[in-house]
């Protein structure tokens, strides 16, 4: 048993899908989440600057005395999982392998798309690992760099997020029976995403089949934590504005949330 | 990526119901079974001998290049998995934190029992994690040495079976609501477990939830098994008849199977 908190990373508040499902699967579990809102998206910049970016929280993470650290950025899996994973001593997981994975066994046709930000689609990380386990599957993919300053300015209802979400995910409609949300902001435009690509398509949260993984690994490793102070006190920390980041955070989590901003 | 097999190691052949489950999830997998039908039931025998047979069985499917060792038996892994798994640098699966995992998500009303061997009985383990996870919950034990010489000797459908089960869990039936089949073994026995305890009760299987966590490992660790070659090599050991082992195996596998006798 090991009753520290779980450490998470996003570029901003898209990690925050990730939460809310380790809230619902996994109660009695503590959160520290850091989200560099103010350095988002990620998805458009430089390799390096990803790296260094994400090695910059998983610092902060460290020194909030994390037992795991979850990577609920597709972008920042993609870029720097592997290398962080292999220099730490605690585990490190990333929303990747648990999204490919599903993917895999949620297809009918064997028709995927991942959709994603522009780094995590260049990378091609997401249908490298569904085509190692699963040669045969066609895996399309897309960018949309639009989605994330949707869900970061907090305008997933407006018609504008219909707009854009319509527009880009046009070339995918009725070519695929999965789609995997490869980044975790995107769970935020789901009920968008779903009516634009239709009912019978199965959309993957990567974020929330994450959370099985890290319900296994604390298994694994006997790190859960004991229950009998129940006491939890989840932190939030933003290098943004933490009025913005408790809005979205309230509004997704369902709690009140008390954010505090940092400078990385 | 890794192409070498998974080991599964068990006192005689319950642990099939493990590989069987391993065959329906991750049917890319190859696998090297070795099953002490020769010394089962190891359930009553003492911890020091337990814990030695297990190490015998754990050095034969490491010299078969294994990149993974499951323990797909209650006694050994209440007895030696710890130990074994601080020992070896290749992932070491137990099923009994699986087990207890799955038991507290499945129950409603908060009262839960587990059957196994004496061993597993007495070490009172799966009290012990299920009530660290969830200290609330109710739970009752049962050993059950009658069960494993009934599988064992292929015995599952006779009426010898069925009155044995129904005497033995009569203390369990109205007082709980799910039940943790704490011996590998225990599934061949199902249907007539689930009509003495009543279609209510929903039955636990160790071994099942724990490929789940295999599944789970095999991606952390990023050992899958590559597609590419769908020859496939299953290899089954037993210390006792192969011709005994075989039976057993291909009426509860559904596929052809030659083991082959060797002594440990």
């Amino acid at each position: 048993m090991d009753n520290r908190p779980i450490g998470f990373l996003d570029s901003g508040v898209g990690g925050l899908t990730v939460v809310k499902e380790l809230m619902r699967q996994l109660p009695d579990e503590e959160v520290v989440y850091i989200g560099d809102s103010s350095r988002a998206p990620y998805g458009s910049r430089p390799v390096e600057q990803i790296r260094k970016f994400t090695w910059e929280m998983v610092n902060f993470l460290l020194s909030k005395n994390v037992k795991m650290i979850v990577f609920a950025c597709n972008t920042a899996t993609a870029v720097a999982w592997e290398e962080v994973k292999s220099k730490l001593d605690i585990p490190v997981l990333g929303v990747i392998l648990p999204g490919a994975s599903a993917a895999i066994k949620a297809t009918q046709i064997g028709k995927i798309a991942i959709i994603g930000t522009v780094m995590t689609i260049k990378s091609d990380i997401y249908r490298e690992k569904v085509q190692l386990l699963s040669p045969s599957l066609a895996v399309k993919s897309l960018a949309c760099p639009k989605f994330v300053p949707i869900v970061e300015s907090n305008e997933t209802k407006s018609s504008v997020a219909k707009k854009v979400v319509y527009q880009t995910l046009k070339p995918l409609v009725g070519q695929v029976d999965t789609l995997i949300l490869g980044c975790t902001h995107y769970p935020l435009l789901r009920p968008i995403i779903q009516n634009v690509m239709g009912n019978e398509v199965k959309l993957i949260d990567s974020g929330a089949e994450c959370v099985r993984d890290i319900s296994v690994l604390l298994n694994y490793f006997e790190i859960n934590r004991e229950r009998i102070d129940l006491k939890l006190r989840h932190q939030f920390f933003t290098t943004a504005s933490s009025q913005a980041f408790d809005q979205i955070a309230e509004n997704w989590l369902q709690i009140p949330v008390k954010s505090r901003t940092i400078k990385l």
